[in-house]
């Protein structure tokens, strides 16, 4: 740190993303990226555009907005567009964390970043014994609730009606439903933003419609809580999504059967592979997402990433005393799903020897 | 604004950026974009990333590192990426700005926006009677200085000398020189930042290398600096520059004579342009930028740039006590500025009738 940083920036909690190596080619199931490539129309879409890029992009992002209210079955000014779900939630925590933010003790990593860098008290709520999100003590906490659903890195879906009387619990209070993954199979909170001026959902490009790389981000909302949004995006970065991204998306979404269908494959391949790992004895997450959280039975999930590291297998170890005695796996595509299982069995082989 | 909002975010001051109509085709000179399409290679390598973008971009951004600083003659350490350079200007007067900042009264409106936004005190420096920047003015003042070099709106340059003296009149005072506009014929800062920790200069791919919609800016400065910038940056949205910007700026840099070159051709223009306006009895201020700011004979600033979007002439007209006689013109191609050039003529023959 130099000597010129604010003092109350000193001690940032950085968020550490999965690890990109160089080293060599890995079967990479860290990022929760998908094995699917973008939808063609959004490949020719993008390209096309790069010959545009002198002109700046449209600061309104009107096009996406229709494109995103048709799609739902909103208005455009229930719509917000950001360089990935990520500044959505950061404005979140700054906008709405006044009286305080909760979110599960095992969730996204960035939600303590975010709550660190805003100045906002958080509130930690525990997920219950067998991992579930515990939305009756959410009720309980103070200011905004911020619930990734399915969550994540359990894959977990919380029951709508639960959501429901968390968002009915305090109508002065924000919630946020962070559904970065809710296409590969979980209920979606989206129809309910008509009924709740108090709902904000978010999700992303990123990962069901396999453009991680483009960086789009949005939320849908009511118009109130989608203005606020707006103008502290106009206070940082009015351009803040590129051309390319923007042209990319109205064409994905004019062919969206193609990344949904996409998420139906992700899920069916997720059953499979959740199979697979009970018969070796893992306990596993019922995940609604594009991963298993799962509990390898013997050796801890840092020595079976470690194991699979050298194998040539990426998965995500996190530590921390709920998540130390699992791996999060990504599902990838059956062939990469088929080499990690084979050398998952390899490795419990050998610690078992 | 919705009743979750946080109160200090209340009477957030709003960025108005250049108005991008669409009720009808304009010579649009009214945002400082460039007249040339990116460079082909740029355009080719963004349209092959495309296809991968269900992979996260690089967090890093190594390649694209490694190629500015071998263009630029620094350390990798040295070089800061984020998602146009408003993102980086932000982030600066959030660290660096807790003693407060000074900038000009006529600049970059975007200063007293961020000032706002992050609560920081803000000194305004009054340009001098001739529309100069008073850097020793900035002497003065506590905390970080932003200064923008060329300036906006006025194209003006601001000697080495002086913003060197500034420099060196604090050294626990980051000077931040925003050189957005300064490959069209200003002296750069860049050589400065190996003998100066407290100097942050700002640069974008939006003007001089034509790729405002692939939102591109970085900052080029001592590693302490960089790394409070890292910092921030990781505590907001790692994956802040998407692929295929990534990859189209890495081959762009491999060719950036292409886009020096066209620098050079808008400079050329950019002297006829002054020189034809001065003869209609404009006063033009000396600009080393891509766009001129000129007061008309007559009628102020408002009536012409009303009277030229009538004609399908799109210029910026910034209201203010100091740039209200004003216009700033962007340099556009030829055409662009003969039409331009004729229907200024024509606008003032009118208004002497």
């Amino acid at each position: 740190m130099s000597r010129f940083r604010a003092a109350k920036y000193a001690g940032l909690t950085v968020y550490t993303p999965g690890e990109q190596p160089r080293d060599r080619r890995y079967v990479k199931l860290n990022t929760n990226e998908s094995p699917f490539p973008p939808c063609p129309e959004a490949v020719r879409a993008a390209a096309e555009e790069a010959e545009r890029l002198q002109l700046y992009s449209d600061p309104t992002g009107k096009a996406l907005k229709d494109a995103l209210a048709e799609r739902y079955g909103v208005e455009p000014e229930n719509v917000f567009l950001a360089n990935g779900s990520d500044d959505i939630l950061s404005f979140a925590f700054q906008l709405f964390g006044e009286k305080g933010v909760s979110y599960a003790d095992v969730t996204y990593g960035f939600y303590p970043v975010f709550a660190d860098l805003h100045g906002t008290s958080a509130r930690v709520i525990p997920l219950r014994e067998d991992y579930t999100l515990d939305i009756p003590a959410f009720r309980a906490a103070p200011g905004m609730a911020v619930i990734a659903n399915p969550n994540a890195p359990t894959g977990i879906e919380a029951p709508q009606e639960e959501l429901i009387s968390l968002i009915e619990s305090d109508p002065d209070r924000v919630v946020l439903i962070d559904e970065a993954y809710v296409d590969f199979g979980a209920v979606s909170c989206v129809p309910l933003i008509r009924r709740y001026d108090n709902l904000l959902v978010v999700q992303t490009f990123s990962k069901a419609r396999s453009m991680a790389g483009a960086r789009l981000g949005f939320a849908l909302a009511d118009a109130g809580l989608i203005e606020d949004l707006e103008t502290i995006r106009c206070c940082t970065n009015p351009y803040n999504v590129n051309r390319m991204t923007m042209a990319a998306a109205v064409a994905a979404l004019k062919n969206d059967e193609y990344n949904m269908g996409h998420c139906a494959v992700v899920a069916q391949t997720r059953g499979k592979v959740a199979a697979a790992l009970r018969e070796m004895g893992f306990f596993v997450a019922d995940s609604r997402a594009n991963f298993l959280f799962a509990r390898p039975p013997r050796g801890g999930g840092k020595a079976l990433y470690l194991a699979l590291k050298e194998r040539g297998v990426l998965v995500r170890f996190l530590a921390g005393e709920r998540t130390q005695d699992f791996v999060r796996v990504t599902i990838g595509s059956e062939e990469e799903m088929d080499i990690f299982l084979r050398e998952t069995r390899s490795v419990l082989k050998e610690m078992e020897a």
